[in-house]
């Protein structure tokens, strides 16, 4: 597994490589989730790029940049037993570096959910994944579909921009008990992270109402939110029952929906979804 | 030589080729100066791409979008004269779709000069150059230094967005008697023909300021505003002696600096520029 810090020489590298190459953007601490991205990659490409980057111009300045888990050592361990054959890890300075200021903005469905409580965070996600889109060249790249929204904007700057690559969403992969698995959940304690079910609970109990024939988006938001506010250690940022490709609220689900939530566990903000169809 | 007006037929063209690629983009209309950006393009690379798009997002609501001069069967004679391979001529609709919402935005550089006279230019210029280098994947791309600031927005673009090609600069190619070549300059009457020479003139005056040992940046400006305020057809929009790189006023020219203008003949807007080195 070749580990590589600098931009010339992922270049480098690339320009080797004459099979399809398949690109995992991450910011490190690997879970479960990330590693199903890995594979996936695997089966569908020569070669697999990872890149393990905590991009600094997508957290906003109240955010967790500073204290977002980090372990490269036990990262780099978790790819060479996954065979990924390269990683790309740069230092922000390589990334942003003095004077930088050319950013990609998709405008519209970041106006909406994540949008409205990280203003500029999409700003920043778009802008390091085209970066790195131009950087490593790929023919594909893998996102999790826990991060519903990102994907719906990555895939709106690649059409709308005309990027040559194959966007690819796998599925979130959950904890035993439900709790989509994400690198910030080390951060929540034995009774938070109990209380952090309830996401899980009510995306489940939405799905239930559904399967029940129930086509209110307002009911399924309400019944939500009710559940969750009964969980005392939870804050709820929002409840959404959407159009999965404009993010718009619907009224009545007469078409495939993204259910999403966005809630407050202590100090810990978690987010998970659903897709109805 | 083949014209495509697809991005679908584009990719597939570009996906034949084999050796380097040269893109000059261009709004059509085409004058000796952009027939220079299709020889110089000629000599480098195996296959020349001119791409003929008069881009409607880089114009503002009060500019000349609609009369901007257009003969694209004038101009398909020349590129065929001049042995480029292939033109790209999409319609607008093929570039900007219904719901289309990502921009490339390139900030600080793009808020002197144009960038204040038209706001929302640059994004338009950075935003379809993207596209386009997206669409084209050319290993060169060729601009002319005549849009001197277009060309240092383009270069932080490609910089600060790792995009992988190379940006080549090619001289501003004139008149016999010294005006800069445009397809704006159709506009002018007889008179104006005549009194747009003042751009020139005023250019000229500072060459040769500096060529005599003078430094100051505020008495070229100075020198050059009153020799265009002699000239009663002529509105200045601005008169600028900055540093090439960040485009920032300089006080002393203690370094290589461009020099350059933008006036008003009648109703057509001019600009144009030189390099004190």
């Amino acid at each position: 597994m070749k580990v590589i810090t600098t931009i010339a020489e992922m270049r480098q590298v690339r320009s080797q490589q004459t099979g399809s190459v398949g690109l995992v953007p991450t910011m490190g601490f690997l879970h479960e989730g990330h590693l199903e991205l890995v594979r996936r990659a695997r089966v569908e490409n020569l070669t697999v790029v990872v890149s393990i980057f905590v991009n600094p111009s997508q957290f906003g300045p109240e955010e967790d940049f500073i204290s977002y888990p980090r372990d490269p050592e036990r990262d780099l361990a978790l790819l060479e037993k996954e065979r990924a054959g390269i990683v790309f890890m740069p230092e922000a300075q390589e990334i942003y570096p003095e004077g930088f200021s050319s950013w990609v903005e998709v405008k519209r469905i970041t106006d909406r959910l994540e949008g409205v409580f990280r203003p500029g965070h999409f700003r920043g996600c778009a802008t390091v994944v085209a970066k790195l889109f131009n950087i490593v060249e790929p023919d594909r790249a893998y996102f999790g579909q826990k991060d519903a929204q990102q994907l719906a904007v990555i895939r709106k700057m690649v059409s709308d921009l005309n990027m040559n690559l194959e966007i690819v969403a796998v599925p979130t992969v959950r904890e035993p008990d439900g709790l989509a698995m994400s690198s910030r959940n080390t951060h929540l304690s034995r009774k938070e992270r109990e209380a952090a079910l309830i996401l899980w609970k009510a995306l489940c109990h939405a799905q239930e109402l559904w399967d029940n024939g129930e086509r209110s988006a307002e009911r399924l938001r309400q019944e939500m939110t009710a559940l969750i506010v009964g969980q005392p250690l939870a804050r709820i940022d929002y409840v959404s029952v959407a159009d999965p490709e404009t993010l718009e609220e619907l009224v009545e689900i007469d078409r495939p929906a993204l259910v999403s939530l966005a809630v407050w566990i202590g100090k810990t903000r978690l987010i998970d979804n659903i897709s109805l169809e």
